[in-house]
């Protein structure tokens, strides 16, 4: 079997820290250019199936972006308890609108992506990902930056906002998007009892820069929780966090609170991820995690960006 | 940041499936050599501190061999309850045996490992991983094959009987090991109460292999589980099997019998990793998994040997 | 400049030995796919501009493929002194026909190819290679295997013969045209004073296989030369081996010889590089290649096939 | 033999350009370490035998440093004809001192090398390298910054100077050492039919830096030839450049001067690479290379200093 290797010749190489990398073998490459804002491909890479890569960083692999879809959306859907109207920044790929869309309550998602050269692309190529959630009535795309949709405050009295952006690079277009600035126009745009998520990188590798992103949000709501699960593709445990003025993510704890709210809103056999036991699972975050993030003092201002360190 | 990209020249290239590898840049190597049965090094590596390679595999590492370890050890020592004699296949770097020997209620552990010279590199280049422990009066070391140990029936009555081997490679020292026959032999050292636990190569690349050894041991325990954890330094979420004929893994889900054994047993501040938030975190194998395990029906014979890929 | 290391996602990672690879971050796949007998890229490389990869072995790309096409015609054209027939086996990119069709004397050129899709990639893709060769009057194209065409004596009297296969690896579809039964049906098609030339696999990196050919070929034909020359895409001093019955090498080491030559037959303006200084570079092998060469006495027959390593 | 790629897990990778690296499987680290300047590393590579690294880049390998070491020395010592007293600059490894103390008209061979832990090294892990010339009586060591020694003027009179520098890279010790203002006083360090002869980067992946190289020196020197030679543990064809104000290297191209020179000076058995036939090879650049150096104006001066990309 090894000798197969030597005709392997297209391998994605993907940079963790700059002391580790992962090296995946590409099958095919299926789309491959360059938007306004980033370079954009999709490949289909070997156990993994389509990936979307943005500026050499995977956003998502078809063998397990449900993974890491459901476990961005769901949380903070439920905390809310009854979202009608949600905000989703970035997401270009559809997916995290097909979750929010599989709530009965949610009478209207706007999603809100820099790149429509992404969408264009996720649209064609990646149906597996937004299963026609684009064509769905309730569901509105702009293209723009978050930034002005949000300081603009073009709508509000979200109940739910998700932040499904590409991680705080120095180069790329969403670094600003992770400022305490930023956090607090997000929440003017947000109904009172509302319910905040983000992606927020790489707790197992990279936790200081979670725990900035953690911290800067502490700074705008009272309720904060970190969570985090494994995904492959990723190589690490992935990180969020839940952030919420007026709902304590302790609620969800007890599973007869979880599962009526699922029951009310939802179609659990539609979740492929998500359920009580894997609750419990992303948000019991390792003890020596826990501590690294818990360390950490910084938090990120417009003046005072924090970067990546790829 | 980048530019010091060029200035890391040693790196450690570990396959994880013939289509997929890991480079982690080596800051030092401190020791390298070859045994009888394989290659051993010692290796510091960017941010994981000191890590164990055995034939090109990563068998621990220092920035999180706690997380597997304890992961290995905890659920089958607490679910027999009262552990005094406890048998160690493997587990040449001490920290099996490190962990085993926190409980009060050990007598007598036998750690029988194939290959002297890890024994020796662990002793002298590993003292984080086994802390002393060889030199514990309860400790006693067998420098042999554990087929021969097993077989010949040397030592009976072991309560807990832990398996801490290297994959069941072509070539490797331990494939038979993973065997119908041998596992029959295990149960046969074991008192009537005992119970048994396997590292059993990764859940999240190599599903069918977890399988097959679930399988396997189904085959000849009346009670087993599959469980897993996320170790960063493995890239993967590394699956464990638990056996058992008279012990039903489901006790240790109450809460209150968890926390009860633990207070009986252990010092719980000598865990870093285990409480019972994690208890269920690694039991809760997420329903995308636990599907491809349940759909193979193979499993592992002496006329019938499974290898790994590579 | 460090930093854009991280953006490189997509790489080619090419074996030259089992303990040595490049890597070339690739920065568009043009083409890619799988024809009935190998597998077929064209991709555009950083510092190297399209290449073509059969197999995951660079073929030839667009900076340097006219050393290599150079270096495998001229010679052998050149030592003829009049060639009026040639024949090609393989040349799919159609850049050896193009070297060939340079030639006043030449009347008639036939290239036999046995993977169409080669062909077709190489007319769409590859214009910079053939620059219209497979059109000119002069030009046969034959898909067929190389085999066939010479075993069934086709055709006759070649004046050049240029053999421009894939290496001879165990599964590739060329192995059986390095052995001696071949090259003793290749002479039978050839006029009695025609030359032979084939690509010799690397002789920096793989001397004793670059050893077996001429050594083959010297049980065949009276004369026989190797000659190398550094092609940076391969990575490696390429080898070559001239071969002829009637015909000796050492004449062309007369630079009067040489220049009336070129003169007689060709545009020397046509040529990037080969002159008579470039003749003598690649002739003179140094000695630490000349000692590795000299030291093997293993020939190939199709009963005792070699293949490379990898 | 394929499957032997998954046991080998330790590699060097080096890269040539951010485009393009070598990966090296690692047999053995012989010594890692840090001097005040830089990286130091010996390792056993397969198929190359022992390397010396610095600052992650090949310095010479086992396997082809004569090709390197003849190729600098000897061109500028039988150039010159008759050298006394020679100045090597850099050169650690020792092996540019044995090439010069294989002149039996060499009264005096002074070594600077700014990095003793290089020099000690050498001395310990690399006998291949010097076979004991740091020990000949007339060679003389100086550790120090080769600028000191030649801004200083400490000695003159020097027939030969040799420059065996690391490349100039932006944080590296020896970039000043490529300024028109250091070749100005390395000259007034020479007699005054002195030679002066330097390593030049790659001719073939970095041709521009090889032309800076020369063209700085050209506006020191009279006579100034470009030079290279295909070195398999550089991955490229490696460039020198030879200077003088009254030897024109042309004189060596007579076959018979060459050989004259050649018989009165050295014992040619003790050459493994350079013959008469070596000397051609290695003028004779190719026109392709040769082309990318005369297009290139530019020249280095210490406010206008240049470094390589990596």
């Amino acid at each position: 079997m090894g000798d197969e290797i030597f005709l392997k010749w297209s391998w994605f190489l993907e940079w963790l820290t700059p002391g580790r990398a992962t090296l995946k073998h590409v099958k095919r490459v299926i789309f491959q250019g360059r938007s306004r804002f980033q370079s954009v491909a999709v490949v289909e890479v070997e156990d993994e199936g389509k990936v979307l890569v943005l500026d050499g960083k995977t956003q998502s692999s078809e063998s397990d972006e449900f993974i890491y879809h459901e476990a961005l959306v769901h949380p903070a859907m439920l905390l809310h308890g009854s979202p009608e109207k949600v905000l989703i920044l970035g997401g270009g790929e559809g997916a995290t609108l097909r979750e929010v869309l599989k709530y009965r309550s949610v009478k209207r998602a706007v999603m809100v992506d820099i790149d429509d050269l992404v969408v264009e692309i996720a649209r064609k190529y990646l149906p597996e990902w937004h299963q026609g959630s684009f064509d769905d009535p309730r569901a509105s795309l702009v293209i723009d930056d978050a930034w002005n949709f949000v300081a603009e405050g073009r709508e509000r009295g979200f109940d739910v906002v998700i932040s499904d952006l590409v991680d705080p690079l120095e180069a790329g277009p969403a670094t600003r998007l992770y400022s305490l600035e930023y956090y607090r126009m997000v929440k003017d745009v947000m109904s009172s009892d509302g319910v905040f998520v983000t992606q927020a990188v790489s707790i197992s590798h990279l936790a200081r820069y979670h725990a900035i992103i953690k911290n800067t949000l502490s700074r705008v709501f009272k309720h904060v929780a970190s969570y985090g699960v494994y995904v492959p593709s990723f190589d690490s445990m992935w990180g969020f966090v839940l952030a919420s003025d007026s709902r304590d993510p302790q609620v969800l704890a007890s599973r007869d609170e979880f599962e009526s709210r699922v029951a009310k809103l939802i179609d659990p056999k539609t979740l492929k991820f998500l359920d009580y036991m894997a609750l419990l699972h992303i948000f019991s975050i390792p003890k020596t995690y826990k501590e690294k993030i818990d360390e950490v003092e910084e938090y990120a201002t417009l003046d005072n960006q924090v970067f990546l360190p790829a």
